[in-house]
């Protein structure tokens, strides 16, 4: 049976040529804070590596923490800034549709007397720009805001949601997992204080990412100890990690050109599921969105159950967040998008990936068409014998 | 030039079997928490390694909580009991012989109000009991102390300390990450209610680690987020790494077998150099050590210059603890010893590991012979100028 793998925002496949390449990245295993040579060898490969990608996102590359990926980076933002600014500045303004890691940092500092509110988002995924203003004070240390969202890619407005917190002193904290090596930009561009990102999101191995942290901006480690990471973030480096995030930093120019073949490919996807299947819905999908990921509501078809159905036929894909899979509650990112719990429970996430083929989207169209009419059908069939 | 590690206590190079099974590792990518094919097939790996290493020492799977590393783990438990206990239980006792990442914690909680007391620790490597026994009280929430130091290899009695810290109804926690690999140990013996680990200090890959947290203590996230390791450590698994880790922990049964070679080479090795080069001293060669560390004190001899004299050799040795590497001050865990900054700046480190042949150790024996002889004549030649 043919495997087609269709959830890139859940986390990507290894890297063809990455693959090639790690068999030789491990013969670098010395720890980079020895000064014998097994030691300055991966200090010079991750120093070269943190000024490649300072150079592809125009910053610095002492504002680079490498660490272990987004949700590290999350939970050291928020509660750093509330450790140092919390005393003067208790209150916090974050999307409603941020990830777990981003939410549940808030709820941690909101049991330690935090005042958080979170920013409505329309269905078709605008954030309410009047809400933030309207809340903004010199009271507000941060808002957070992430660059696209993992379960229907909206592309959020940052430059100017920084710049609206930054009118009232406030700091501002991205979530940029979601569009590292999806869409291109620079950091300089976004005008964010703090921004995460994960390395396996981006075709490289899971357990590594980095924080941007603006030069100046307050900062307190979440993880204390030696000297590493200019004593930002201790631990030995996570070299075969960081390897592989560098390799693929190298391939950043190339996320321009899959973004348009891509992008067609999901336009091409949502069209004839639109005129092939009755009753779709695809969420948000008037604004700007990530070019791979397609948000479907699927009438009268429970997700969970057409997860299941199209797995057995080797398709993987997603009803919502990988992190929260498993969990039988709808999406609360949906839900805070305005879905009904039931629209919510008949969604499916479908995200494509740089080794997506036209001939495995066909394939999957034809399998989604069959599946959804033998689901309707059955509960069809349910509800007259109820 | 032939390269002879002998630093295995600053990091261990990859396992030469794990090396070869990497490749077929890479073919694990799978999100676990998706419930797809590619998450199902890296959740049941992730799962029987964890259950393979509860059996290994004893405890239970659920007891087991999978992260980046040994500072993750300290900053966890330090930064928890605090949180949780430190308004009723203000007061922790620390050995004065911690790796940073526990000693920067203590300082962490201690800027936060905690009342942190050091526990001296003599010359030959002796923890003070009578120092404890008159500290501890109903308001003491924790002890530290780690199973084996990293610079002298002086093993702890842990078992001991812990029922005198439960004694009083304090916590116990213990750095066990020197131990891990080194010297055989069942945790439930132990008797400690949160230990931490490394995978790298045992020949896996770095970045993965886990911390063993006995059921029912205080506990909260260091990393909020997702529901991974049922809620208590947010973020996608590092899969590669828990999978060096598992095949690593396959060969705990060998950890015996080698200890029995490893100390007859380490013996044999300080045998000769006190019998060969004057004016040396073996720390802490009197109580317990791990079979595999070394550490001297060459009398007029500046530790920096020697490493880098052997280094140019080929040869990589340590001065102190690599996370403090580059760091020109002389290291505070043989500072707090007793030994005097001259004898901590004359200090090297030597560790062998599961590679370290007899030739390469006779080897390093004639270079070091050489090399110290060399540095005392010019230290002496330059006493003269002056």
């Amino acid at each position: 049976m043919a495997k087609v793998y269709l959830d890139h925002n859940g986390t990507t496949p290894l890297d063809p040529e990455l693959k090639l390449k790690i068999p030789d990245f491990l013969d670098l295993w010395g720890n980079p804070s020895s000064i014998h040579w097994a030691g300055r060898e991966t200090k010079s490969r991750i120093q070269k590596i943190r000024h490649q990608i300072a150079e592809s996102f125009g910053i610095s590359p002492l504002e680079i923490i490498f660490n272990s990926g987004g949700s590290e980076g999350n939970n050291t933002v928020i509660k750093s800034v509330f450790q140092i600014l919390g005393h003067e500045r208790p209150h916090f303004l974050v999307s409603s549709v941020e990830h777990p890691s981003v939410m549940k940092s808030y709820e941690a500092i909101k049991a330690l007397g935090a005042h958080v509110e979170k920013i409505p988002v329309s269905r078709s995924g605008q954030i309410d720009f009047e809400f933030i203003q309207s809340r903004l004070s010199e009271k507000t240390a941060m808002v957070s805001v992430m660059l696209a969202n993992n379960e229907t890619g909206s592309i959020y407005p940052i430059k100017a949601l920084a710049d609206l917190a930054h009118s009232k002193g406030a700091l501002f904290h991205c979530d940029a997992v979601q569009g590292f090596g999806k869409i291109p930009f620079q950091l300089k561009d976004l005008g964010v204080d703090y921004a995460t990102f994960s390395a396996h999101k981006f075709y490289a191995l899971k357990g590594t990412g980095f924080l941007y942290v603006k030069k100046g901006s307050p900062y307190v480690n979440l993880v204390h100890g030696g000297g590493q990471e200019r004593h930002r973030r201790g631990g030995t480096e996570n070299i075969l990690g960081i390897l592989s995030l560098g390799f693929m930093a190298e391939k950043l120019s190339e996320v321009s050109l899959q973004f348009d073949r891509i992008e067609k490919l999901r336009n091409y996807f949502e069209a004839r599921i639109l005129s092939e299947i009755p009753d779709v819905v695809v969420n948000s999908a008037q604004g700007l969105r990530l070019p791979n990921t397609s948000s479907l509501i699927l009438q009268d078809v429970d997700g969970e159950t057409l997860l299941m159905s199209l797995d057995l036929k080797g398709f993987a894909v997603s009803t919502g967040a990988a992190c929260s899979s498993g969990n039988p509650e709808p999406s609360p990112v949906l839900l805070a998008l305005g879905l009904s719990r039931e629209e919510a429970q008949s969604s499916l996430r479908v995200s494509l990936g740089w080794q997506t083929s036209q001939a495995e989207v066909d394939l999957f169209i034809e399998t989604l068409k069959s599946v959804v009419i033998r689901l309707r059908s059955l509960k069809e069939d349910s509800k007259v014998i109820r």
